[in-house]
């Protein structure tokens, strides 16, 4: 019945661990922190810009969350240290358990489906050396995941119904999300979190990508 | 210019402190990660919700941020220590610096608009004795801030244009939301945090309430 695998790309298929280590190197003892709250932030301006109907490229909100968290923070972050951060973005490795994963799904149809604009996420694709059928980016819609026009990309990408499609996310939101909209949502728990309480349940919850395959297949 | 002013409630006029006291006191030396964890969550999920096209009452979402919050810090949570903590919210008292400023605004008419369900919201104002030309939840639109709707409910309350209307909050992202609306928006910054970088400036960040009525009235 299922007829493609769609994944989210930052923190589901690439470790985004080296841009905190980078934090660490440019910011010693500060690096968690700053990441960290990177991190929240650049979450939170996607949604607010997107209930706000004030889009704008994943890669801008990331360069104006960052901003923000050196400024709460007290760090001055210079023009070298912040491309050097934004650097880091687009060459990411991908966790160990993503090849094999791929590799046996082989014969389903997979795609990314990402908050990404296209210049963070293609060259992020493109150094990885991955291969997908489709590498979908909110962009073309304008307005960020968890919403159904985002998960609606796929329908059109593929000419597939969503119970057809099989989505993996490390991000609970973004499962719950996809689940809503109708996929068949996987959540990988890399960190062992609660599910996120928002009125729905993805069909499973995996401790890796190593675990989908059997998942999907099955 | 400005003819009404609009405040938003939890942590504009209202101090969510006496929250963090119960948390304290039901977990002892948990009460500041649970409180913080509890009002981020509250936070996402009316973001996440509304992007999904699913929205729940601030009051379901804020019992769902809560039991998330126990469940990811380890935290037991009776239905007794649950219903405290959701009374609290009904209880909050209003910030000193808000008694003088709404009667130096009293030539003008003044409302609330809020997440807030009005199973939560009226028995707060109630409480407090203040005293508003209207109390507006976002409930009547079904999605939360910084939706332009739910602006939009103050247009309809007192029959104005956006230009006409001063806001107030001490969310920053509330704040810019409005703001992008069009309202002559006033960020409230009790904590001397940064603007949130969201490609739109408040009219002007004040210290505290104290400062509003010369800027309004100027």
């Amino acid at each position: 019945m299922l007829k493609a695998v769609v994944y989210d790309a930052y923190g589901t298929l690439y470790d985004v661990h080296s841009v905190i280590q980078r934090c660490e190197n440019l910011f010693p003892g500060k690096g968690p922190q700053l990441s960290q709250m990177w991190r929240t932030k650049q979450l939170e301006y996607t949604w607010q810009r997107s209930l706000m109907d004030r889009y704008a490229p994943f890669s801008t909100v990331t360069q104006e969350a960052l901003a923000y968290a050196c400024a709460a923070l007290g760090l001055e972050l210079g023009e070298e240290a912040k491309q050097a951060l934004l650097r880091e973005y687009r060459a990411l490795a991908c966790f160990p358990d993503v090849r094999p994963a791929l590799e046996r799904l082989g014969g389903m149809r997979q795609a990314i489906l990402s908050n990404g604009s296209p210049d963070m996420l293609d060259p992020l694709v493109a150094q990885s050396g991955l291969r997908f059928d489709a590498v979908l980016s909110v962009d073309a819609v304008r307005i960020f995941k968890p919403s159904p026009a985002v998960y609606r990309l796929v329908l059109d990408a593929f000419g597939v119904q969503p119970g057809e499609v099989a989505f993996v996310s490390s991000n609970c939101w973004d499962a719950l999300g996809a689940r809503h909209f109708g996929f068949a949502s996987y959540w990988i728990n890399r960190t062992r979190a609660p599910v996120d309480k928002l009125g729905v349940e993805p069909v499973a919850v995996l401790r890796s990508l190593g675990d989908l395959p059997d998942e999907v297949l099955r």
